[in-house]
C-alpha cells in the first residue's frame, strides 16, 4: 500500500536510500596506513553493483601513491614549460574560460586484474577482480589548445606531466597524433567539480591509455623531445617479460570486458537467468561481445546496449536459460580495430607470469549444480 | 608547493571537496512545509555550477506532491492490468532481470521557466528561471516489453501510470508508436538505483515528454481506450489560453537553451568571456544554438559539444569579447525537426499571460556598464 503520510521534505541534495548500501572496497596492505606511498592502495568500484554504463562520481575507483590531497583551487597553478615558444602559468579560471570538451570514457588502472595473474581465489567478486575500471564523463580544455596557446617547439615529441600530490606521480607520454587529438586537462566530472580522489581541481584525462597516465592534481605539463624516465616508469609501471627484460612505455589499454551479472559469490536459480555485464577497449568502440554458457566451447552474441562511446564501457546482456547442471561463463570483446580479448592461455603464453600490468584475460566464473557463482582461471 | 605529506585515506566514498558548495535550493510557500500536497514545491538544479551535459545525481531538480517517500524494494510491487490479456504483478528484481536500455536524457518540470511568463526579478539566477531541468543515464526495462508480456489489447491506446507516493499522481500517456518505443521503467539513475527523491525503487521515464508524466514511486500500469481525465490533467496540469479555454495534454516539451554563464547575479570583466550554456528539445537532437551577443539583433552560431544526444540536453559554447558597453546576451536553439526557440514575444502572442506552463521563450541576461549580468524579459 502506497503510504498515507507525506514523506521527507525536499533538500539540497537527494541522498541514497537507506536500503541502497553500496560503496568501494578500500585496499591496503594489512597493517599499514592505507597512504604509505609504497604501498598499492586502491578503492575498487562495485561492479557487480551498477547498472547501465556510467559510475556515479563517488564510486569512480581510487588509486593514489600518497592518499587524497585537499587542494585550494584559488591556489592551485598548471605549469606549462618545456620546449615551447613561451612558459605559461595558467589557474583553475583560467582553464574554465576556454573551450571544453565533455567525453564520456573509462579509466582503468594498468594492474585491474592482476589477482587472477597468477592464481584463483574462488571467493573474489567481480569488484575483486575488475573493480579499478570506472566510465565517467569529463569536462575540460583540449590539450591540443594548450599546447597552441604555449607554441610547442616542432621538435617537441613528449611531454611529462607532473601530480601536484605528496608522491608527484609523472609520466611521459608521447605527443602522437592521436594524443593530441584526445587528451585534455578535466576540471569536471560527470557534471560537477572533479572530487579530490579524482583529481580535484584539475587532472590529465588520456583516454583510452593506463590509468596511472591521467594525472591527478596536475601541477605541470612539460614539453622535450625524448621521455624523462621517472621513477614511475622505470621503476614502478613496468612489465617484468617471461625472458627477464622488462618492458617500458606499455601505454594503451586492450580490449577487455567481463560479465558482472551473475559474478563471483553470487547465488543463481535454474531456469531463465540475464547476462550482463560490461565491455571497453582503449583502441575505439567495443564491435562485439559474445557470451559462452559451456566453458568457452560455444559462443553467442550478446546485445550491445546503445549509443556504444568510443574508449567507454559497454553495456551487453543475454538471456539464459540455466539447466541446473554444472558449468562455466566467460565473456569475450573485440573492439572496432578487430583486436579480440584473449583467453587465457594464450594470454600467458605470450605475457608469461612475472608480468603485473596489462591482464586482460577472458574472465570464466564457474557456476556449480547449487547455482554458486565462483571465480575460477578458465 | 604540493604536500610534502600524505593526504587522507581512500575510503568507500569520493565525497566532494570543501572547496566545492554545491547544492539545489529547495523551494515551498513560505510557512507552509514543504510536503504540503497542494503547495508547489520543488528543488532547483544548479545549472549556473554544472560543466559538461550531465546533472549529478544528487542534484538533480526534484519535483514531488506529497514529499520524498522511503519505498522499501522488497515490498513494492508493479502492476500491469486492464486492457490486456492477463494482468501481472512484478517485483523490482523481476524488473532488474529482464532487458534493459539506457538512456541518456533530460526531464523537465513543465513549470520550468514560468518565473519570467509575467514579470522578470532581476535577482534571479539562472537556477532560480531554469533550474527545472536536468540530465541522467536511466537505465531500465522498455515500455514495449511488459506491453508484450500482458498482451495489450490492441484496442488499448492508453496508459494510466500511478505513482506510489502519498499524492498518487496519475497520469494517462496515450501510446503512440514514438511512447511505446521510447518509454521505459527505469530502476538505474547514473549508473546505481534510483535516489528516493526521483522514484526509488522505480520510475516511469517519458522522454522529451512533460516532467510529470515520468511517474515516480511507479506502482502501477494499466491500459485503456481513453485517458482517465485524472485531477493531474483537469484540474492541475492544464493550461489556462488567453481565450479562457483550458488546454489538456500538451504532453511534449519544446526546444529551448540558457546560457548557463555568464548568467543572472555573474559579474564579468571587459574583455575575453566565454559563453556557455544548455540546449534541450523533446522533438529529437539539438541541430544549432545561436547566440546574440547585442540583444537579438544579429546571431552567431554557437559550438555545440559532442556527443549532442536526443532529448539529452546539449553543451553550447562561444568565445566574447565584451566591450565594456551594456548590451543584452540571448540563445535560441533549433531541434532536429526544425523547430526554433521563440522569442518571447512571439511566445506571449500565441499562449497569453494566463498559463503556467511550457515556457520555453529565449531568456535574456542584461549586462550594465559595471559587468553585472541581470535577468530581463528580452
Amino acid at each position: 500500500m502506497p503510504p498515507r503520510e507525506p514523506g521527507a521534505d525536499l533538500g539540497g541534495h537527494s541522498e541514497r536510500s537507506k536500503y541502497v548500501q553500496i560503496s568501494r572496497i578500500p585496499e591496503a596492505t594489512p597493517g599499514r596506513r592505507n597512504v604509505d606511498p609504497s604501498d598499492a592502495i586502491n578503492s575498487k568500484t562495485p561492479l557487480d553493483r551498477l547498472v547501465g554504463a556510467l559510475t556515479p562520481s563517488d564510486l569512480h575507483y581510487e588509486r593514489s601513491h600518497a592518499g587524497v590531497p585537499e587542494l585550494d583551487p584559488a591556489k592551485h597553478r598548471l605549469l606549462l614549460h618545456g620546449m615551447a615558444q613561451k612558459q605559461l602559468v595558467l589557474t583553475v579560471d583560467d582553464l574554465k574560460a576556454m573551450p571544453s570538451v565533455s567525453r564520456t570514457v573509462f579509466i582503468e588502472c594498468t594492474g585491474n586484474g592482476w589477482e587472477n595473474w597468477k592464481k584463483a581465489d574462488e571467493n573474489l567478486t567481480v569488484q575483486n577482480t575488475h573493480g579499478l575500471v570506472s566510465t565517467n564523463e569529463w569536462t575540460g580544455v583540449p590539450l591540443k589548445f594548450l599546447i597552441d596557446l604555449v607554441g610547442k617547439d616542432r621538435g617537441s615529441t613528449w611531454m611529462l606531466a607532473e601530480g601536484g600530490d605528496a608522491a608527484g606521480v609523472a609520466r611521459s607520454i608521447p605527443l602522437t597524433d592521436e594524443i593530441m587529438d584526445e587528451a585534455f586537462v578535466a576540471y569536471g566530472q560527470n557534471g560537477e567539480p572533479l572530487r579530490p580522489a579524482h583529481g580535484f581541481p584539475i587532472r590529465l584525462v588520456m583516454p583510452g591509455f593506463e590509468g596511472n597516465l591521467n594525472i591527478k592534481w596536475l601541477r605541470r605539463l612539460k614539453f622535450g623531445d625524448q621521455p624523462w624516465m621517472t621513477r614511475w616508469e622505470t621503476a614502478r609501471y613496468t612489465q617484468l617479460m617471461a625472458n627477464g627484460k622488462a618492458r617500458q612505455f606499455q601505454l594503451r589499454m586492450d580490449t577487455n570486458s567481463v560479465i558482472t551479472q551473475p559474478s563471483g559469490t553470487m547465488q543463481i536459480r535454474p531456469g531463465y537467468n540475464l547476462i550482463t555485464g560490461l565491455a571497453w577497449s582503449g583502441h575505439g568502440k567495443i564491435a562485439k561481445v559474445e557470451i559462452s554458457t559451456d566453458g568457452a566451447r560455444s559462443w553467442k552474441p550478446a546485445q550491445l546496449n546503445t549509443p556504444v562511446l568510443p574508449r567507454a564501457q559497454a553495456r551487453f546482456q543475454m538471456n539464459w536459460v540455466w539447466d541446473g547442471k554444472p558449468t562455466k561463463i566467460v565473456s569475450r570483446s573485440t573492439d572496432d580495430k578487430g583486436n579480440v580479448q584473449p583467453d587465457r592461455k594464450s594470454f600467458i603464453d605470450r605475457m608469461g607470469t612475472n608480468a603485473l600490468f596489462h591482464y586482460n584475460a577472458q574472465q570464466t566464473w564457474s557456476i556449480d549444480a547449487a547455482g554458486r557463482v565462483r571465480n575460477v582461471l578458465a
